[in-house]
């Protein structure tokens, strides 16, 4: 029997909700904090609109031929408990909260939150994995040392990953990177880790397929960790972020890069700095949801028609 | 240990998700549609972004010191399933529903959707109870028999339900009545059934408590239903409603004709016409979701500290 | 047979439309310009949006039981055409437009536009009738000589009609007055002028009625013009305007205050200041549309059930 | 003498109201329903905001030199009567209603509603033309054989027209097509019909001038018909829409695609799916409206400069 | 000459900016945070928001015939420095930065910012005055002990404040707390240290000028600090805040509690939580700009004309 | 020390204000006005926008690597005083004060305010400069010779420019002209007076550095001055505009157009027609912003790492 869409708990795709990862091969997780972010607040709402905008999504992908739910045993497992007025304390919860997950194999796609939450999520990960590589898509390249005199925040998380040996320096790729900012050569750091840094103005008026194809030979047949920030996109097309850049990456784009990630041995996955307040139409949620569910697709194991 | 309001699956006021109504005293229920709207639709997403809002509701009525969940066994049961194409079918499927909610004992809290819903929730609530008494709160009669050519939709529910024996009409009152009409003595068939009308101009400049004695009094102990139509609030404090009508009730008022419930013998309430498309800040869904907190405050068996 | 609401040309009230005033007794015309405006502009958009919101009124009062079609021949005569870019060239042609409907007998009830064309308003109207009473609903008193160095602008309208010999100032009451000023005592002017002068301070807490009891009394027999400006409500009921100011009258107060009018000797009508940009849900201008067809019901020769 | 753009009763294009397509070589027509909608709803304002935002086009296509007005009658008609709450019923009226139209030989350009409406126009357009052709721009097939356990709503027009034998199939393109679905293939049943399909992927980093040749050389000189859903456009341009998809066409490609189908033998045009609520700035209304004039721009005998 | 409001840098009601408080009788002061908030965020734009509304304040209040600027020396001075990610850190630099401003004898009116600010704001005030009085209006108490397990946050500066010795307790006046709770009487603890508690329903359809003359008697001559959080409000006359609550006060009853502190030794006031993301008409901030300019007005040596 | 960029008195960019030119090379100086508008309102805010939304830019290009700071002394100026009641007279307001910057020697960066400012700020850039070059970037030509049957309006700047010999006919450039029109080619009048037309089908699906390469060529080392009006971008990237029209320019191809003017001997720039009420997110404002400090960056003399 059909269910109309509109109806029912806004879990995210409308699956089932568990308490755990057990028994699960992929699982979507909220972390709902925004307080990490130098700008706009507000993306600790972003795993609830994503959730209620993952309604109008389907079972196949209808683009690209993928069958997710008859490959893979999915669920959503709801959110981090955070603390609000503590950011280590946050992050320490996560950390906590993402080894019992990737201790039962699963592999977390996370609704975010600002991207500070890529720290403890790696550290996490790489407790499991080793270091892994990267494909960090964002308008940013989040490798501060200190922000606003802090160690902890939306613009330092790969610098702390780096710090602790999370990462495989040689198998990181940072998209997108654009905007004004506080030395003249802001990716001097990213290049010196051994990172491939790919600018914004690198991205324009093309297709990223020949690109995706290179960071595949780039990352080979380890484990790769994707951390998408929205405001990887243009404004256009993702209003609802805290600190958007213009002259970005288009959805386009977004799908191009997610899609050549298949093959990879993606072992989580995220997407953040979706801020509801100002996403005046939900379609920042609903492209957010939109790409979470492409990053499903191209999990290892998922069968293609 | 505390829990980020922020945290966690949407479910109303947190509660925890269960299939049906067995084992429960109350029970919040979503209706989700719009198809029997004459003017803006979007109330399909009601229950939704009530329940969204719904998270910043707590354990008690720190007001009038009732403490429900110390009282009674309460969950969300999600929604009906509806058919957005056929409005019939959809009242049939709502009847259906709510038969097996009814049937355990539980008392259902609906979360609206359009008022035409509670025309099958009331054959529902009638087959186990027989004739009702009726608090309605609205702008509008909704007592017309026939709207744009049809019997059902948002402008006659209780119409229908008079027809069908479902109301005992001595202990009916229809509460915050106003705006233009399509004929001189908009309230006429209302009085004739024996309904009390109160209308909006009677409750200006006042408080409610004065009236809700009366209205107890006409009530008396018999079952009684409270239908609650968002529009009968202002539209400044309700403006995420479809049919708005100026110069409307406070939710002062609001508060006090539902606290003055309290000692009847209700046996279903609901809140219905709450469209988020038109409610820019979410408060129309929070006033929404605190009105059916303070229902669940006045059912029979609730203790007061 | 009936019409669905959300069906055909936006008139206002859903009304025939037709290029002048003859063979009418009343009829609503639209004025479209905010260049007289100080602060946020957009009130060029006021008729436009209180003919859309207008679509949701019916054919009686169902209040008042007033039958306003059934008495009087009434149309939508579309806009003046306005000079967007020479304020004095616009006042010159709302006054020649007025001229024209004045002359057939018909009532006016303008769809502003900002204030300042009550001015060239007043000027064909007494032209007409000689020096009229005026109740003047606003938060704002207008009476200013110069704003910005300017004689002809939102707050000096009525200024310039007491230099004109256009008010019969006696029979002048501003009801609503009120905020921050450029001088201690900011209604002195109108005061001196012999105007009544009732600041919304006076208006709190209350019923409008007995006030309009006095107002009938000091308006008499002779003719009158009703100028309301939307600010004159609390920005919560109409945040859809260009100077709002907090602690105003409720739509019920200005409910009270139009049906007061009833049984004077009404010449004409406007609802100015609805900014529709500022006016997010529709209900300012649903509110203006409301408080126009009230004063239609009002007109002499109304007839009531 | 110039009129102000803000000045005027909102009809389309500021073109004269008339009651009947007499006398008319192309018509503008309202539809406003959303009860064939799946998701959001709203679409029954589409034409009453399309209007709106029209009145900033001028006589000329600038771009393209096209002159309609110096070559064809044209007016708005407004719109269909609609039955809200049965959409069998509004289908039978659409009906109807394009009947007299297509009689009268006037080219109706249609102002949606939800795609729904498509079926019955397409019924009375193939009962004047025969079986025509089609040129489908959208986000969805919308060939689905049930929808909710329905025959009629806006995801299965398409199939009830092949069932009918409405439509010349070896005629017929789908342009822009995406998105998740319900099975693994989704474009299937429209291929095996012989439609051409092109997909969004097959779009994306170009112009679709060549695809547009081929595309007239597939239509030829027989009757066609233009439906044009809103949603083909990516969501950053046209974000009021129901339901929206991710990395769908740009504007540019949807002039393109209408330029393209100049000096084809257009027998109706639609543009659809604009949702006003969700619409925030206007101007997915605003895009409509300059789609619906560059429709009529390329109908046949309009002369070019 | 005048100037255009809408001309100019954003400084609170166009005054001129200085960096200190030196020489200054009274300033205004911003603190841009939000991470001591629970639910929603957006309150470090607060100031930023209140500033750009107050442009329309002008010189007097025409209401009260209060000419503050012909009494005292009043600046902007600009906002404290905070740190985004450490809100201990916060609450260190807002103490150090109010030690310099009330150093100086300037009494600071500020700009919030999240209620969070209150307690170090009065770590700095009672260091210089001794404990002193409060009429904290509000829908929440702020006096838990601990939220989400953190001692410091927008729910727990009165505790601390008493922690800490910081209050008069028998000179602390609530108004207007209501809304759900954490346990059954929730201002408890309020009333054990002898504060005065006004519940919200105590307001409710009444002017509060006769409950300001008990407030006044109970504080006496002593100094006394006036809270002012937005939320006391209803959500109607202000949405745009993180934690609305309804069935509040209107702004009729905040001007007459802040009309009421005439007379008073008022040694600081703020206005807090304001979150402009919710504010979608600029309103909230509106009302925010207005109140402070009433707090300014009722400070000690203003002169009434 | 770091500084919170949400803290502070928002003057463009966080620069220094200052009250005149003096001493400096670069000034941001904002002229508020929209009187000059023929559809929405709203560009009198548009200078307080920009500058609220211009505190997430930083020292560095990090693009280009640009030094403005370490280059040029820059401040912001304020605004100009403006009449909103006399469009003539604001016009002779911002000439007289652009002739005091410009006889400093300061570079104007114009924060608009509509179109209409460029007349009087290039009779004063052309008074000390001679006739200048001019690059235009804009949807529209705004070459009309009458508006409303006026000579002053946002739609005849450059046609007044020209009339006055202020421009260097043979080195201007229009860059994305577009849209619907009142003639069948609307941008004659400018070829024939030796401007170079850029349509934006000319920029369709393109780069548009070659084009710059041969603006450069065309302009040559003169004094130039450079326009853009907001406007000329997709509305899709810049919906907070007066007169959007569709299928524009990207973001992308706007710093194209600035980013090739480097080189150049620019004498003064400006950004117009940002109108905030249109634009929900802020995205408006802040591509504005953007786009003014990439103007910034190319003026003469600025140092590049
Ligand atoms: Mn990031
Ligand atoms: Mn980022
Ligand atoms: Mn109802
Ligand atoms: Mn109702
Ligand atoms: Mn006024
Ligand atoms: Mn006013
Ligand atoms: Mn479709
Ligand atoms: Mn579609
Ligand atoms: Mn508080
Ligand atoms: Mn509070
Ligand atoms: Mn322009
Ligand atoms: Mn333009």
């Amino acid at each position: 029997e059909f269910v109309a869409r509109v109806s029912g708990i806004a879990t995210m795709c409308k699956l089932p909700f568990q308490e755990t990862a057990d028994g699960l091969d992929a699982a979507f997780v909220g972390v709902p904090i925004d307080t990490g972010t130098s700008n706009r607040p507000g993306a600790r709402f972003g795993p609830r609109h994503i959730r209620a905008e993952s309604s109008m999504l389907r079972s196949f992908n209808g683009w690209t031929r993928a069958a997710p739910y008859e490959s893979l045993r999915v669920a959503d497992i709801g959110d981090i408990n955070v603390n609000l007025f503590d950011l280590k304390d946050t992050c320490k919860k996560i950390r906590e909260g993402y080894r019992k997950i990737v201790a039962t194999g699963c592999i977390p796609l996370t609704l975010g939150g600002d991207h500070t939450i890529a720290y403890p999520i790696l550290q996490a990960v790489a407790e499991r994995h080793g270091p892994v590589g990267l494909i960090h898509v964002d308008a940013h390249a989040d490798t501060s040392d200190v922000i606003l005199g802090e160690k902890i925040g939306h613009g330092t998380p790969f610098r702390r990953c780096v710090d602790e040996g999370l990462l495989d320096c040689k198998r990181v790729v940072q998209i997108g990177l654009r905007g004004p900012s506080y030395s003249p050569d802001n990716y001097e750091w990213s290049r010196a880790q051994g990172f491939r840094v790919v600018e914004a103005v690198e991205c324009w008026h093309k297709s990223l397929v020949p690109l995706m194809e290179e960071v595949r030979s780039q990352i080979g047949t380890g484990p790769v960790y994707l951390s998408f920030d929205i405001d990887s996109l243009d404004p256009a097309y993702a209003p609802g972020t805290g600190t958007p850049e213009i002259a970005g990456l288009t959805p386009i784009q977004g799908l191009e890069i997610i899609r050549g990630c298949r093959g990879l041995n993606l072992v989580g996955c995220d997407l953040v700095e979706v801020s509801p307040a100002y996403d005046t139409t939900g379609n920042t949620a609903l492209t957010g949801a939109n790409l979470l569910f492409e990053m499903l697709c191209v999990l290892p194991k998922v069968k293609y028609y």
